[in-house]
């Protein structure tokens, strides 16, 4: 063997010790969310701390860049796969030791400390509290970003963002932005005056038992295509997507008053699941074998979420389980009710509860505020006023307090930054992936009617999932929908489900 | 700081770092028993791997060695907990860096196949099968025995205890051994001839609904002590204990048809529990404020399985809330049909199921047989007919074949030997204990007959729980008890609970 394919394999071997040590870092995640007593807190903190710093460790060994030179020296001995893995090796390493580890430790620190703060000014509405720990999270992230903006050569923002979604440039998502900024304001008037004139939904009646929930949520998993041979569906106060792509852990919540949530908390997730599950078996633990990013993970979310169970085929399948499931007037479970149910529109305050029509006013106005946090132009303590404007201008609603405002999201005093566009461009290429899918294979539709997801898990495998990070999310774009992607589409998906149904 | 405090400092932050590792380990052990779906274990596998080969390193890490030589150099500035805590990380520094990496990774991959084999082989019938597996273990144990023996400056066998039970030396247990099993096969005849003379206990009539069964476990556990705050309780297909102190993790069975070895097996798991989260705080993540050794672990279980719950005290308080939770004749939930019911005693095969009066029996011929096995004296072949005729001499019974006899523990063919005397140490402990215990507390008892388990938890937390590693086991023994373990306790208890009472 060659130096330079000895070098490649050493690679591979690193990278999949990293794998399992970010494997076990997934599960230690999903128990303290879902299954850990509160006393145990603490221990775990410092248990994943730990891990950190040796993935960390591994990924800064002074040998890694050796071998990455080495192996990027002879190219043509690299299959197309093995040369995208190591580009992707590249990419993570550039990321991880762009920023010196005093930073790291100082980011991380500093982020618990804002959270915990965050955690207790939120329900006080005391932003004053948080503010400057708001403000050295920020002053740190730029720090970060400076660091990776040189390592990356790339503008500071794009850098960011870049950790999350692989070659998003705010140059470009701008324009896509704009185009949304113009179009929803005028929309969400039309379709409010629309929704107005129509006669309110006849609401299901409360208590909906939890095991009934818990039993029609594990049925439409299966049906969309959940495999519980290789993942669990649990319950957490956040629904969220861990664990595998051999081992796929996934929660929802119930409440007994509620259904409506939870099921589509469960289908949104599924999305998610489908992904990591579809992955390429054969690159399981390689950087080229993981999903590419997270505007691609959330469009898989809502591609099954937003396009395809908010449908009138989805839901005609759907409407009978739950009648069964609950009971009640049938008029209730009529596809017609409950498309009215699942697609009313609302200017909220509240982002994780808006509907997909408001959904981008909220990331938008993020953005925007993040873009100027990061140049040094918004002050931390101007934020609640930028906020207000900013959510008026594209939504036409102010918050009346900060818990309702800049307090409710927790990304920022996380300290993740560049994040909040990836739900909007996911939700973009959904409805682009689901359009090209369904025009593609014309069956997807009516078997989804049928309860049977066969037709678009075999799309979305072969056009999404099996592709892993072999290419960028542009390319996986162009080759499953023949352009890039194109803020029209998903506002045509808008104008046909809101206006013309 | 001097150097040595320096020194001592930095070996408690890498065995903290060790022991986040190995809590991590935990969680992802409980989690594969209790909550993974099959299609997760390739991939579990591979993440337990890579943390045991990482917390290796971190064991074997060549500044290691160099640092305890500088603590240990400047013993006074230690206090007498340090002491103990240095003496315990060069104790487990011995036992890794005595064996070669290549033999642990060799002995770990022979026991991973071995162990596949024999899943197969012990449902079939088939010793034949997994025989030349097992001979491979038993070479590489012997070799890893070498090795650690000249570390220790201590004979093969007593190294291999040493790793499960520090201090346990051959020499001793021997005569202990010897004295039961001179006791024993008398015994368990006059107890036979005495519990046929008795009428047979009313059995109770099952079914026993598992949401009754499970609530009743969650509530014995409290009764007794343990704390939800800090662990659960759940379900796997062999009970056990796991997690760390701050969150424990035990585990129980339920069968529709049968309640009486759930309720068991939760209180044994309780009391494993009850000595982790009984711990010293303050010593948490150091290798002395661990618990003592495997010995005195099962002494803690047994003591509250054995000593207390199959008291009359305590069968008079669990068998009120047996009768409300399963129902049934009133007579089954008295005390003195409960008391038959949980002393019956067997000639049984299965050392797993056995009583306590017979469970010595199948440890002593065990631990002969491993002795023999390391010294070489008995070729693996010659396994099932020494097994026979040593449980023959000690209980008067023979396996009709393999599945009921040498393929029945995973033990060995997990590469664990040395560990089998422990269980009946542990079970001497345990009687010796309870009886200064209830000695020093006369209100132990009738305490335990309330419900009420706050003295005796006292008692063992002041005893036992609290001093962690500080002493060695016969240490703690001594200044519990007044004296070394003495299985003249233990036979004194069998005696009166099985003959007098």
């Amino acid at each position: 063997m060659s130096t330079e394919a000895s070098a490649y394999r050493d690679l591979e071997a690193r990278f999949r010790r990293m794998a399992n040590l970010g494997g076990a870092i997934g599960v230690l995640h999903w128990d303290r969310s879902t299954m850990m007593p509160d006393g145990g807190a603490d221990a775990r903190t410092e248990q994943l701390a730990t891990l950190s710093v040796l993935s960390h460790e591994m990924m800064c060994a002074p040998e890694l860049a050796g071998l990455l030179d080495t192996a990027e020296a002879a190219p043509d001995g690299l299959d197309a796969w093995q040369s995208a893995n190591l580009r992707e090796m590249r990419r993570r390493w550039v990321h991880a030791n762009a920023v010196p580890s005093e930073l790291v430790e100082a980011m991380s620190r500093a982020a618990s400390a804002c959270e915990r703060v965050w955690r207790k000014a939120r329900p006080e509405n005391d932003f004053a509290a948080v503010a400057p720990h708001l403000e050295e999270i920020m002053r740190l992230t730029r720090e970060a970003g400076q660091a990776k903006a040189a390592a990356l050569g790339l503008p500071l923002y794009d850098a960011l963002m870049d950790q999350y979604e692989p070659g998003a440039r705010a140059a470009r998502i701008d324009a896509i932005f704009d185009d949304l900024a113009a179009f929803l304001p005028g929309f969400i008037d039309d379709v409010l005056a629309r929704q107005a004139a129509l006669p309110p939904p006849v609401w299901p009646q409360a208590p909906f038992p939890i095991d009934k929930q818990r039993a029609l949520s594990r049925r439409l998993c299966q049906v969309i295509g959940f495999d519980f041979h290789h993942g669990r569906l649990d319950e957490s106060a956040h629904p969220f997507t861990g664990g595998i792509p051999d081992d796929v852990r996934i929660t929802t919540r119930y409440d007994e008053g509620e259904f409506v949530q939870a099921v589509m908390a469960t289908v949104h997730e599924t999305g998610h699941a489908l992904y990591e599950r579809g992955l390429p078996q054969e690159w399981r633990g390689q950087p080229v074998g993981c999903s590419r990013g997270m505007a691609l993970h959330e469009s898989q979310s809502l591609l099954i979420e937003m396009q395809a169970c908010r449908s009138e085929a989805f839901l005609s399948f759907a409407g009978p389980l739950m009648a069964k499931a609950f009971g009640g007037d049938p008029k209730t479970w009529s596809v017609e009710n409950l498309t009215r149910i699942y697609r009313i529109v609302e200017r909220g305050l509240i982002r994780v509860e808006a509907d997909e029509v408001t959904y981008p006013a909220h990331v938008i106005m993020r953005y925007r505020l993040e873009q100027a946090l990061m140049a040094d132009d918004l002050p931390v303590r101007d934020i609640p006023g930028a906020w207000a404007e900013g959510l008026d201008a594209l939504l036409g609603v102010r918050p009346g307090d900060d818990r309702t405002g800049c307090l409710q999201d927790i990304h920022w005093y996380d300290g993740a930054v560049g994040y909040f566009p990836t739900y909007t461009l996911g939700a973009l290429a959904a409805a682009q992936l689901f359009a090209a899918a369904t025009e593609q294979d014309t069956d997807i539709v009516p078997a989804i009617g049928r309860g049977d997801f066969a037709p678009l898990l075999a799309w979305l495998g072969a056009n999404v999932h099996q592709k892993a990070s072999r290419f960028t999310s542009d390319e996986v774009m162009e080759q499953a929908t023949g352009r890039p992607l194109d803020p029209k589409v998903f506002e045509t998906h808008l104008r046909t489900r809101y206006l013309e149904r």
